[in-house]
């Protein structure tokens, strides 16, 4: 019996693929072509030529997809799963899309919920690696923050999704810095660890943050913080006012080595253990926990 | 003995000029040349031709500007005068520059301190209206509000300004709005009294700015507000979470009717009342204050 399956992660700016075997992950691709670099809805075509000849070893792999590849600018909509959810739940909501070469093909849904203030909030790719998670490392409770673009801080309860509140800081980060007063004629900029320590330590001194990202200009103004380190202190600020969020002393960050280690200096500022799991292992260990619900049942 | 002066506020994106005779305009004048629209540093030639006949109908007439002319990207970059100050030590901290008619021209120092969260801040210009305001409502205490791209949140006693804070509202709105996934293919967009409350409602949910802006996304995700309403949903927003910075029930606001009418509004949602004052009035009596303080003498 054939028991490979392809996982992919197709966001708006990246693809991710991984050829699984019995739960094991046999090989991994990426591109830097998110839906956005999709022209004229070629989704089966695209997705043809990325995993290439993945797709020529093995016949007909049944696939198994998440993330923004299910939105409305997407292959195609799946309606969000309303959390409470576990695995199950998302295994009997996804979309069946055709391929001309005849895999079987599944996009899982995204998740939707009240945040824990009472705002409506949507994900969609974060929700499997937040069920991975929850079996890879199993507890009666996590909370997990999910950096990125929009940043997740996510409740799980004995391996099921409870709710979750997105914060903007990856698209504020870079907004401000690219077209605010902020950025204006900065240097190219590395990290900087003092800077960014900075950062974090400031943002403890007020809850409001569209004051406490002005301090980006003045410090400068002062010579406080060179050109070079705007960006860096403004990193800080920004996940510095996001662990203020984090009502736990010990919590999870799950995503790339970059993001995670910068997550887990700021919450040791807050006194905050942030244990780190790798976002791909993540990935494949919630989307096989799905595939076994019986998706291709 | 000819009492007339101009008074100028020149910023960053608006020139505003007021011909004065014993402190009551006679005329005014406005443009949108700011300081970015000046080419090659051509501010004396700039000037000329925007006070146009004032210069001519009066021989050698007396000018005192403040604003961001006396900035780094300015004609002169005067030193911030670091606050408690009043009006007379603006008065002492001004630079002169040349004018090619013959008049005497000063620019009147900005001011700087310690926001009330710990923050460098600086302003130039607002400084002019809040010693404006004081003497023309005279209290033992104000706090005020001047709403604008970088809105400021300023105390003054006894006429004294004491210290303020910078909120980024304006320029956070506009860049999200033009540059986030928040204001992603709007239509265009006016003002919606419904859209703005429930961004003001909305605001007092959290103390996560970053968290509650998403919203704006989500909620038109949901159809609880439509693409047309976001932007009026977002300036409910950033200028609700300014408002719970307020701790007093009685404040100031000052600025143009547009802007002064909606801080009004906002702060209608938090039992606050806003008094509003026009900004041209208080800067023409603040640069008067600071011109009887004796600039010329």
């Amino acid at each position: 019996m054939n028991n490979h399956w392809i996982a992919v992660d197709w966001g708006t700016t990246n693809f991710r693929a991984f050829l699984i075997n019995h739960d094991e992950i046999k090989e991994r691709l990426s591109a830097p072509l998110g839906l956005l670099q999709v022209t004229d809805r070629q989704f089966a075509t695209t997705l043809q030529s990325l995993l290439g000849e993945w797709l020529t070893k093995h016949d007909k792999l049944p696939i198994l997809m998440a993330g923004m590849v299910g939105s409305q600018q997407g292959w195609a909509e799946v309606p969000y799963v309303t959390l409470p959810a576990h695995a199950g739940d998302f295994a009997t909501h996804t979309a069946e899309v055709a391929t001309p070469w005849g895999s079987r093909c599944h996009i899982v849904a995204g998740a939707t919920c009240e945040s824990e203030w009472g705002f409506p909030d949507v994900m969609r790719g974060e929700e499997v690696q937040l069920l991975g998670l929850a079996e890879r490392y199993p507890a009666a409770e996590h909370r997990v923050i999910l950096p990125g673009t929009h940043s997740k801080h996510a409740r799980l309860r004995d391996g099921k999704l409870i709710d979750f509140s997105t914060f903007m800081t990856g698209e504020l980060y870079a907004t401000l810095i690219n077209h605010s007063l902020l950025g204006k004629d900065l240097p190219s900029c590395e990290q900087d660890d003092a800077a960014f320590d900075l950062g974090v330590a400031n943002s403890k001194n007020t809850p409001f943050l569209s004051h406490a990202i002005f301090s980006a200009r003045t410090l400068r103004l002062r010579g406080a913080i060179t050109p070079a380190q705007v960006s860096s202190y403004l990193s800080g600020l920004l996940i510095g006012s996001e662990m203020a969020a984090l009502d736990t002393d010990n919590a999870w960050v799950v995503g790339s080595p970059a993001l995670t280690l910068s997550y887990q200096r700021a919450a040791r500022h807050f006194g905050i253990t942030l244990h780190a799991a790798d976002g791909s292992d993540c990935f494949v260990q919630g989307l096989s926990q799905i595939y076994h619900s019986g998706v291709f049942a």
